[in-house]
């Protein structure tokens, strides 16, 4: 089976909107082994949308859509619809009584833009949409389908989960399983090269895919087949040959980050866990604190980004900084010191180092920076060489961070 | 005139990679006022790309791809192109050239694969890409024009500044011009209707765009037409009578942001800056920190998480914390007192709020959250009540927190 995607929306093309729906669709697609052949983005332009579809359903099984389904006249997606499948539209009595109760709920009058949104092409299977007002369109056209989803990503993805890809789940004659192993600190084709030979003695049913971000690669190993159970197997003895090759720097499967990690960690443990921030400013804080809960095991950081604060409020020695400067192992590591004793924490992580642009020395270029995570006896120390870029550096560094934190409290 | 796009690669139909390459286009077309009709993503696929090519150019007179250009295998939008266009590639000596100096100069020797990089089609236009090896491609074709650029951002973005627009700016017959003025704090419906009456003022040649993001707009006033000096007046006349009458929400104009214009004021004041943060876990501070320089007035910032770490390091007083709790004005207030004092800055801005999803309550439902910037002798406060989401709850504060400070420096 093979997809299109046509989404619709003025705000894509004049780029005011980054079109992320498309890449959600791809992913999901591809999950379930349906071949996406090609994604269009057209205007507020009802001959536009017809001509898209057109083109869409000439080489391809399954057209979704997403966009144009709101209340406002630039909303002209099931207008289009309708014209292009030849039907009338109708006012379809159960989405208004949905969109009534919803607002009596929240005791808001009804507009009467809304009651075009209870406008449907005759034809139409609603496909219910739990997050908000305009429900999804299914609608089966000469032996083909088109499924048409609002444009903001929340409702569309919750369209998706609970109605759509059910019914793709359903038709498909094969089981099709997915192991994702998390994998920081090196990069794609580093881990490619490693484990080449077991990629190519993979049975035709299962693949590979690298999905590669800053300092992290996920890597997904899928399987497709038609008893569950052998596939299961499979799946899960390709992901274990590969995980064992590249073991030290695996840090997790599935939907997991080292941030959540971090979290279960720290909380099997029993243990406080505390930052000491110079160059990456209060990012290592900020992504342990993005985990909900988090305030049951991380107590607090300080970002030090004066050396007076590395000073005063973190004990580092004036000493230390004169003979190592800032962005030394020494520093970092009484940084650790200081963090743990004025937050009154188990365990902390610490950063230092040159971020850019400015800053570099012939011997501590842009991009050197010290990482240290520790308890008051035991500590370990990183240092990484990253680039110019002063955004990437802190992203990287906190990255490592984090990496260098997860691996200390789980050898401990 | 009216263009398309097309974006090569399978690591975008599979949802790898998200497109951004698209909305930076459709933004840099629009500003020029070439109307971008329709985008494309097709796989590494070589029927794929010849068919995208030929819908593209009958609808459109300039067709933009990004991709495919890189030394791999997958790479083939030049032979595509070459195919579509019905000529042959040949190899181009400049662009080897211009490749082994690079390879030259980081000592490292050129592969096989760069000498495919050398291959062009003929009637090749050559752009120069400072940024990379693969150069991008200008082909004239029945009156229409195809540009084929790499797919890595940064590359792209540089051929189209220093390549592209010089030559579309030059065969305009107008001269456009844009100003953007920047908000913060109110949504973009309420902005339109209290500007709607100058909007409908305008004159045909001037058009308004609003660009949102989380808790701020930016609003890009356009002029186009032929006499430069008189359109210059038109667009700040506009530009001027909007900002009047938001004037309580704007905070600058261009290319600024809130971290920018609190680095600016801060430096020209002469004053040091700390931060105070517990539900935004240090993210007001790497924010200060991603501006180039911030170390010459950002001191640093305590994320007090724990209520222990209000008290032991920034001194809130506990019988503050037990009578108004840990979110509340009163507390707020004695963080940026505490953060003053221990950091030794001359101001500083705090938050404490319940980001989610759990710890509401009655009184305090999730997503209320205080914010407090000042000084010892003054401070303003502001009650946000945020929604249920935790990251965006985190983010607005964030951005309230920011603008708070900002007001409040360029006040003093």
């Amino acid at each position: 089976m093979q997809a299109a995607i046509i989404t619709v929306g003025d705000e894509i093309l004049i780029g005011q909107v980054i079109d992320t729906n498309s890449a959600y669709l791809g992913q999901k697609l591809s999950e379930i082994g349906i071949q996406l052949k090609k994604t269009f983005s057209v205007g507020d332009q009802h001959n536009e949308i017809i001509l898209g579809l057109s083109q869409a359903l000439n080489e391809s099984d399954i057209v979704f859509m997403t966009g144009g389904l709101g209340p406002t006249k630039d909303d002209i997606t099931k207008k289009a619809i309708a014209d292009f499948l030849g039907v009338e539209l109708f006012f379809h009595q159960e989405t208004f009584d949905r969109i009534k109760r919803i607002f009596d709920r929240m005791e808001r009058p009804m507009s009467p833009s809304h009651n075009d949104q209870c406008l449907m092409p005759q034809g139409v299977h609603i496909l219910k949409n739990s997050m908000g007002t305009a429900p999804g369109m299914l609608f089966y056209h000469q032996g083909k389908r088109i499924i048409s989803m609002p444009g903001v990503p929340y409702e569309m993805k919750s369209i998706m989960e609970e109605e759509v890809m059910p019914i793709l789940r359903a038709e498909s004659p094969n089981v099709i399983l997915h192991k994702t192993i998390l994998t920081c600190g090196v990069g794609e084709t580093t881990i490619e090269n490693k484990i080449s030979d077991i990629v190519s003695s993979f049975p035709p049913n299962i693949k590979i895919a690298y999905l590669p971000a800053l300092a992290q690669v996920r890597l997904r190993i899928s399987g497709i087949g038609q008893n569950e159970s052998e596939l299961q197997q499979l799946v899960t003895h390709y992901t274990n040959l590969i995980s064992d090759r590249i073991s030290d720097v695996v840090y997790g499967y599935g939907e997991t980050s080292l941030e959540k990690e971090i979290y279960s960690l720290s909380i099997e443990k029993g243990l406080k866990i505390g930052t000491a921030e110079s160059c990456t400013g209060g990012l290592i804080a900020s992504k342990l604190v993005s985990v909900p809960g988090s305030s049951a095991y991380f107590m607090g950081g300080i970002v030090a980004y004066s050396n007076d604060i590395k000073i005063n409020i973190l004990k580092v020695d004036k000493d230390t900084l004169a003979e190592h400067g800032a962005v030394s192992e020494a520093t970092v590591m009484e940084m650790v010191d200081g963090a743990i004793e004025v937050l009154g924490v188990d365990m902390a992580v610490a950063v230092s180092g040159i971020a850019g642009p400015d800053g570099g020395t012939l011997e501590k270029p842009v991009g050197t920076i010290w990482i240290c995570a520790g308890s008051r006896h035991h500590k370990v120390t990183y240092l990484l060489k990253a680039g110019k870029d002063r955004e990437k550096n802190i992203e990287i560094a906190s990255v490592y961070a984090l990496n260098l934190l997860r691996k200390f409290i789980s050898e401990t």
